[in-house]
């Protein structure tokens, strides 16, 4: 079986390395050897292991009919989208970590997968190395799926634990993780959400067997967290943890990713520094979890692999997946209903009587916090227009 | 599609609330209505959603050529080993929550059911509800598994919890998970870690693609366990539990269960009460677990509802696992390495000279703990036995 790479980054690269590391268990496994025929890069890689396969036309791919699986970890749209569409209509099978792609285009790849009977894979798009897609793919679906609940962004969960353990700053945590190659160098997809954004628009779509597009998930990233936030975190045993969630609530199924506060009881809370983890609950199955590397070269590339075998043993059949152009139907965000902890800088009587709430904190000079009683989103938004010295709020998860 | 389901105890009744309850989203996610045609049982259930298809004899199901599944929720082997062979033999597919039974005869059944192009599966026989045995045979096959590490038990991990966080007795944990429902009448099995070590066995064989027979799992239970090692335990802020484990070592592959002292930096230490949770270590993939209910009838009936659902897709095909007959190689057990937590009732300075330590902790009054390097099991049996006072030791998880 040969396969070609689109992409000679960190996954990619990781790609190869676990084809050639596990050669020997993987073709044991599956009874079929998998071969790196082509590597499709811009640059050339002299004096590595793929020097002699890398190509820089994409055509030399397509064109060989012996190339039954493509591994597209170029991440982006463009070309990532049009090598994808011709791949598939190649008859060729695509692994991808790409989950830009899979998020804006994901619906209509798959569709054009099975009138080729072959399968467009994504295992590797959300939570690296967790096998969150395969499991909401095979083994949830005789449940009816009520929550999603991830941390599937390890450059903000690595900052969030860095300002939580070592009393960092915002920028400081940033920086941090930027000299440790946690964090890129222009981080706002990540900071501001759009990553876990994408990523739970593809889960949810899986489990809730129709589609959410991810530009209709409210986000709000954790580049407004600060220390003081994380004060109060600490006084009152929680933590502040980027979610991406999504509920089927009585009014309907609501999706957002927010920053928000949860307490030691809920397993999210022990999830710290790059890793990742997906909570699920089903109507069956109750709680759930699966936890680990949510990025890296080698875990991420093990995903990619997961679906490379897969497409290995079946070259020729679409394994079914429930995704659909059928959208969501999403309630309206402002329906929902959360708890909010909210930072004032004064007013604490007209707070009181606006919430309707006896207990406040003190743990900053100068200001005061409180939780307010579950309201909706669209309450919660009036009555704060009412109280003067808000500083923020943050959602309970 | 036609099913039967032998055993309509916790479990079996399970299965059939989750077939009845999600039959909408499941004949929609596999295009397949599945239809529960008989309930195996000695019992009648008048006024109960089964009373029209109760049977007592087991003919009626395997002479019938409708029914393609059978769900073997009885446990035991006697009389669950025959009904299983003689159903595969019928070519029909089983699925099953039946531990001892994947235990015992799994290696036989799968062969058997491979000879006639049908499934022996149990999903629902590690962990309850957590997808472990699927992720193994279809996520994680391009890694090399290091380690598997589980809090396989639910029972047991309930007492450890209520010892913990209530500072109870054995005794009145025992008594108290006995009520709510916890822990059986006559709980050796769990207690002594029979249960987890089945469990360990069934997942080290997947794991490993050899097979692990339970006998030779070096298994201790918590039946030894009292509140003074809680106590040391709380003071070096780390948590006692049972751990099912198996590690690929230098030296060869070892597998045990026994109690474990856990720090909060490793994940398993938030585990609580009667869930469950499998960490998998693979070679590209790296830390993963996964986490769910390990008991309770519509968790574990999740899981075999799992393994109903991929045999009314492929009533006729066996879907490849990594099962085999060829033993795994064990390394001898006195060679794997540990650190030992030991408690003494005397003999300080013994003790330091023999294991060549400095600190000892003073917890409770008349006694000592301490922590020895990292040895084998060999030497430690060795050193201990020439220290005088020695009350018990744990493990390093």
């Amino acid at each position: 079986m040969k396969i070609a790479v689109l992409g000679y980054g960190t996954v990619g690269a990781g790609v190869v390395d676990v084809l050639t590391m596990n050669k020997g268990s993987i073709t044991k496994r599956i009874g079929t050897e998998i071969d790196v025929k082509y590597v499709l890069d811009l640059r050339d890689f002299p004096g590595t292991i793929v020097e002699n396969i890398v190509t820089h036309d994409i055509e030399d791919i397509l064109n060989d009919p012996e190339v039954e699986i493509v591994v597209e970890t170029m991440g982006g749209l463009k070309p990532a989208y049009e090598f994808t569409k011709r791949a598939l209509s190649a008859d060729k099978n695509v692994c991808t970590s790409n989950k830009e792609l899979v998020a804006e285009h994901g619906v209509e790849l798959c569709q054009i997968a099975a009138e080729h009977n072959v399968n467009y894979m994504f295992e590797a798009s959300c939570g690296g190395g967790i096998p969150i897609i395969r499991a909401l793919n095979t083994s949830l679906r005789q449940d009816e799926i009520l929550e999603i609940s991830g941390i599937l962004n390890g450059t903000t969960n690595y900052i969030m634990t860095s300002m939580y353990d070592n009393g960092e700053t915002f920028k400081e945590a940033l920086k941090e993780a930027q000299e440790k190659g946690y964090a890129e160098l222009h981080p706002e997809a990540d900071l501001e959400g759009h990553d876990a954004q994408r990523k739970i628009a593809i889960l949810s779509s899986l489990a809730y067997g129709h589609h959410l597009d991810y530009k209709k998930v409210p986000t709000e990233g954790i580049d407004q967290i600060r220390i003081q936030d994380i004060q109060y975190a600490k006084a009152m045993n929680m933590k502040i943890k980027l979610l991406a969630t999504s509920q089927v609530a009585e009014e309907g199924t609501w999706a957002m990713v927010s920053p928000r506060l949860v307490d030691d009881q809920n397993i999210l809370y022990h999830v710290d520094g790059v890793m990742n983890a997906v909570f699920v609950k089903g109507n069956a199955l109750g709680d759930a979890m699966f936890y680990g590397s949510g990025a890296g070269s080698l875990p991420t590339a093990s995903a990619v692999c997961a679906d490379v075998l897969d497409c290995a043993q079946h070259p020729h059949e679409t394994l079914k997946t429930d995704i659909t152009a059928e959208p969501l139907a999403q309630m309206p965000t402002d329906q929902v209903k959360n708890t909010f902890f909210v930072r004032c800088s004064g007013g604490e009587s007209q707070a009181k009587q606006v919430f309707g709430i006896t207990d406040t904190m003190h743990v900053i000079d100068g200001e005061f916090g409180f939780w307010t009683p579950e309201m909706t989103e669209k309450d919660f938004t009036k009555k704060a227009a009412q109280v003067d010295g808000i500083i923020k709020f943050i959602r309970r998860g």
